[in-house]
């Protein structure tokens, strides 16, 4: 059951927003679906978009801009909300972890694993709940996200690659292993054995993946997180040493907000565009 | 003394946000700038927006996405907060009157006379503030808004023609003397005698222009708030028996969120260009 909460007309398109039950994640869960003024007379192909730390489905929705060039190109933009949420749902005081913090990963530790599995969520569920949206092509699917949402997006397509055809990713995660809010998630979400924790890891998957997708990163040069979340260098590396041919663009003068995102968004869906049929 | 608070580079160019003590007002304010690329390398014409009640300085900034076609067209944006704000600076329970509500005139009731002087401070005061950035070329402006916004664009460029070389609204309050948003505020502001009401109402003051400046509003037909608050039929008709011309586009399925801002937004910089020398 799909109960649409929202539905707002923004460059020709529909800006809508839902709520269904998720069996994956035992919440109510709200998502937000762009659909492209094209949607209204053929099927139309997709991204996912994976937000970052604290952020809900709004985020990308009102800051990032992207609907205008969403209708340009015919595409429709999914953005899932960032965790499961709810009364009932274990949440930490801190803002990188708990609620708002899901880590698009498989929780197996208590009191975690009941509710915060959003791999699969990602995965196996909103493709089928969003299939009720008419004119919605899931078949034609590609993935982003920002932050803790690029890490998301690289894992999900490195994971993944028959959901979808092209990744792209703003200022990601590339190393959570390596890094503080990686760690912190990790150890909590996972456990200390941190072998359950190279599955979700974009620099150790990509010399473990199966298919090679197109992948485009841009990195902002004046990301205060940069050094020490994010270490984009780490994934250049390993795609040199995977024999993964990525595209990682460093751009001078840009930080880690909306601002970035909302410079290079167009970009990225004509990024996509080429690999999903339009 | 313009104190900067922030600088984030967007689409080539810089989202600024300055703090300053402002005279007219008696208190300190915060304004934001968005500076284009071409700012660096020579003077550029600008286009003041007035936000609608409860906004800052930011929501324009966030929402709007805006600095795309500003950075297209060479065009700075300067975005002055909506009211006088902090201790001292009298307010009111609801979000229509007070702080985030200063409607752009100058009131003459205490205890608000002190700080609630926006006309003046978009008019007299800003200007002479915003000189201090260099290559902002302020004898070239327009001014555009939304809502109470599209109201203080309308009736500052009908009174101050001299200022501004266009003019345009999204959604604009077209006659506060006639509508409740607008009798509440000018009562409070202004006092019970309706003729000092007269001077901040842009279908009154339509046909007292002594000049005629170019006028864009675009309209929502979605808009939840036309009937009762905004009334956009009435500015028609003043424009008619007036014999000032101007353009209305009453815009099919849109309502008064900032997706029908960011939809519109990049012809209405457009239609600004034109005047500013571009």
């Amino acid at each position: 059951m799909l109960n649409p909460v929202s539905s707002v007309k923004c460059f020709g398109g529909q800006q809508n927003q839902y709520m269904h039950r998720s069996t994956s994640l035992n919440c109510d869960m709200h998502f937000s679906v762009f659909l492209p003024p094209q949607a209204a007379l053929e099927p139309v192909p997709l991204l996912y978009w994976l937000s970052g730390l604290t952020c809900t489905d709004q985020n990308f929705v009102t800051k990032a801009g992207a609907q205008a060039a969403a209708t340009d190109l015919g595409i429709a933009i999914v953005c899932p909300d960032t965790s499961p949420r709810g009364e009932g749902v274990p949440d930490d005081a801190e803002y990188d972890f708990g609620m708002g913090a899901g880590f698009y990963l498989n929780a197996i530790q208590e009191p975690w694993s009941k509710h915060y599995q959003m791999a699969d969520y990602v995965i196996n569920e909103l493709p089928t709940v969003i299939a009720q949206i008419p004119n919605l092509d899931t078949a034609r699917a590609s993935i982003s996200g920002h932050s803790m949402g690029g890490h998301g997006a690289l894992t999900l397509g490195l994971t993944h690659p028959e959901c979808f055809r092209s990744v792209s990713a703003f200022a990601p995660i590339v190393s959570p292993t390596q890094c503080p809010w990686g760690q912190k998630a990790f150890a909590g979400y996972l456990g200390d054995d941190k072998k359950a924790w190279q599955a979700y890891d974009a620099c150790l998957l990509m010399g473990k993946a199966k298919e090679h997708l197109p992948i485009l990163v841009d990195q902002g040069r004046a990301d205060t997180f940069l050094e020490e979340q994010l270490k984009t260098e780490m994934l250049v590396k390993a795609s040199a040493d995977a024999g993964y041919p990525i595209q990682v663009r460093m751009q001078d003068g840009y930080d880690h907000s909306y601002f970035f995102i909302a410079t290079f968004i167009r970009e990225h869906l004509q990024f996509h565009s080429r690999y999903l049929g339009l």
